[in-house]
């Protein structure tokens, strides 16, 4: 969208809204700037307090309920009572490091293997996504010897400096990224006429021919800040191309990993592919600090080889307890079928919106990761205002959304996967009254 | 020291002393080398497993009680009840992110920053060390426009991209390393003759003859893998040069601060500086993985203008209740106090020690923050199997230390905080052992 500040966040509260908050809140938002400094943003016209988690549901200060449709990392629940149990146990048992041998650690990563193909057979920890992306750009441009990476136009992979560099959705001035180059995945139902395979042979042409060589196509295999995109055409092909040029396909399942896309567990498998290595965060302990590599072992053992690895915090006791526990919870039987229903549910809910509302230009589901595609009426162009009231109407009716993609357009709906249809009825009535009040 | 191998770490397991080890251990090695891949690495000569931390003692998975002389992390002591409770009361809560509101994190931040000097008001928050460390360049080089860092020639900064490249304890083979210059910091007994300053002022020339431009320079402010080394002199003239150089000066105390020191918090204020940047970790929450930047305002106002910044996990509700339970504990009268007094024991008894052994040079004391060197009688060089006998030999009488410096030769000594002088004489008789039977 022409004219929109690059370095913007969509549904980001503005301090010019602040003389309409509570005394409180102002005074708590002017304390927060003067201690955290201007680097923080906070969500919605109107930014929320909360006190209490339990659930889908989230009390604020002042006690009322918010339906949460939106936070990916409490995926089985805010609070979730067997896990909080977990931890809390063995925060009080021990917690130390991967430096000491430790059973549960092994045992944690033997269970979360199992669940991919046979040929990712290895697993490394960090604390964030970030992190596990950061380290697979590292075994990646170690195991090749190149540097240049392959994202998506509107990719997001973490803060770190190498992979703040990959992630164009954080605006222009987040570092040098001469050595990256962004293709558009197809896929949406309005926008780029490009094919990937093409943008893609061009990309790496323009990597070799700079000197940066080919380490990696990286993607979000649901492409979240894309605009969800659940499928993509040409993707195989793709990647197939960056393998003849020596590079390694990521995949980031930071978002679309541990049952968010439904049965499948990974967004890949929505796809076909076996990555070479993949990254995981978010929901991996449900708000403990966890995340991983996993990885073909022949893309590890020249990075072994020639390094060791140790992060303090990664895969210590509490660490394993606490991703075991969550596993544990996602594995129960019929819940990732209940995912992949309720997603259906909410899809064929907001296709109904739109046959109401001509606003609705695009509905896309992969299990609980929803993103609808917001347009002006008639024109089909994207509409990031239209998206910003209904994301604010919500939240008035205490109905937890927000936004993404690149011209900020996209809803984005992504509940703990524990929603279930009564939820969905509450998101799908307040989206009615948020587009019939526009 | 000659034909060590450069990616060797100071007291790592070799897998040809696994035949040594019970049944048990062989299998939890074999299946953790299987599922956790190549660059994981274990402490010791005879692994060890524990089952049970509580205050300065772990014990193993056989029953064994091991006196904890060097985990610096659980610095108030392993699952110290008060932190447990309060991380555990928090994490049935509410655990989300920073944006929302939140009460906690905004006074946890202006507590944190009262142990400041006033310049350095803002704080920024991690998951990691490594990640503030990340951080703290991406700060400084959008601040600068600059790329080139000089950090100290056996530096440890973390484990992500870029900052693995600053670090060179990690080996030869850690990336990309054209834009970081190396420096010798003097106040060693053996070592190098190289004044701080003049190598400072070759750096600089040298990073900007290269066009990299000086970002930073990043000090651990207690040296911890150069040797521990809390007096160095020169230290505030060859910042001065940084400064002039248009620079920035980032203090490490991911291992220095949080009163390992002592009464005075911090590793700079032993120097008398005052930093741009301030990184830390490590014992933040006592094991709950949170780290900080801490900044003066004047460095932040472009990165902030230019960039969003948001850490999924960061200064979200559990992690600002772990820091502020941590600090609590570390604030209570007499804590600092004690440090530097079981301190300044450790030292008398480690200097008694060095009057019946010479294979100890010298004896470096920061607080609780402790090097001891061990060189080869009458020769003074460097003696890194010494090291190794005597780290072993502690291992085997259930005292835990290890082994650090450019050389592997300096024993690192690194208890929790509360550790007090009959925890001190155990671990001098244990030394006293270790040295007599060699």
């Amino acid at each position: 969208m022409t004219g929109r500040d690059p370095t913007a966040m969509p549904n980001v509260f503005r301090a010019d809204n602040i003389a309409d908050l509570s005394a409180r809140s102002q005074d708590l938002i002017a304390r927060r700037a003067r201690a955290l400094g201007p680097a923080y943003r906070l969500f919605y016209e109107r930014p929320l307090e909360f006190v209490r988690g339990e659930g889908c549901w989230l009390t604020s200060a002042n006690g009322d309920r918010y339906l949460d449709a939106y936070n990916n990392v409490a995926a089985m629940g805010h609070c979730h009572p067997a896990i909080v149990e977990a931890v809390s146990a063995q925060l009080g048992r021990l917690n130390t490091h991967t430096r000491y041998l430790d059973e549960q650690i092994v045992q944690y990563a033997e269970d979360l293997l199992s669940l991919f193909p046979a040929e990712l057979s290895q697993v490394m920890f960090t604390c964030t996504g970030s992190e596990a992306n950061d380290l697979a750009l590292r075994v990646a441009r170690h195991h090749t010897q190149a540097r240049g990476v392959i994202v998506t136009a509107n990719a997001y992979h973490g803060v770190t400096e190498a992979v703040a560099a990959i992630s164009p959705a954080l605006g222009p001035h987040r570092g040098d990224d001469s050595h990256v180059r962004y293709v558009r995945p197809r896929g949406v139902a309005i926008g780029d006429p490009d094919r990937l395979m093409e943008s893609v042979a061009e990309a790496i042409g323009s990597l070799q021919r700079d000197g940066h060589g080919v380490a990696a196509i990286m993607l979000d295999t649901i492409f979240s800040t894309d605009g969800v995109l659940p499928r993509v055409d040409d993707l195989a092909g793709a990647i197939e191309l960056v393998r003849q040029a020596g590079g390694l396909f990521i995949a980031d399942e930071v978002q679309a990993g541990f049952g968010r896309v439904g049965p499948d567990y990974w967004g890949f498998r929505l796809h076909g592919l076996i990555p070479d290595l993949v990254t995981l965060g978010k929901p991996m302990a449900n708000g403990y600090p966890v995340g991983a590599l996993v990885a073909q072992p022949d893309f590890l053992s020249r990075f072994g080889r020639d390094n060791r690895y140790f992060n303090t915090f990664a895969g210590g006791q509490v660490a394993a307890v606490a991703a075991a526990a969550t596993l544990r919870e996602i594995l129960r039987p019929g819940l990732l079928q209940s995912v992949a229903a309720v997603g259906q549910y909410m899809r064929e809910g907001l296709l109904g919106l739109a046959r109401s509302y001509s606003a609705i230009g695009d509905v896309r589901v992969a299990g609980l990761s929803i993103g609808v595609e917001l347009v002006r009426s008639g024109a089909g162009e994207p509409d990031p205002e239209m998206a910003a009231h209904v994301v604010n109407s919500l939240a008035s009716q205490k109905v937890l959304i927000s936004a993404t993609g690149p011209d900020a357009n996209v809803l984005k709906i992504r509940p703990p996967l524990i929603f279930d249809q009564d939820h969905a009825d509450i998101v799908l009535a307040a989206l009615r009254k948020a587009l019939h009040a526009r």
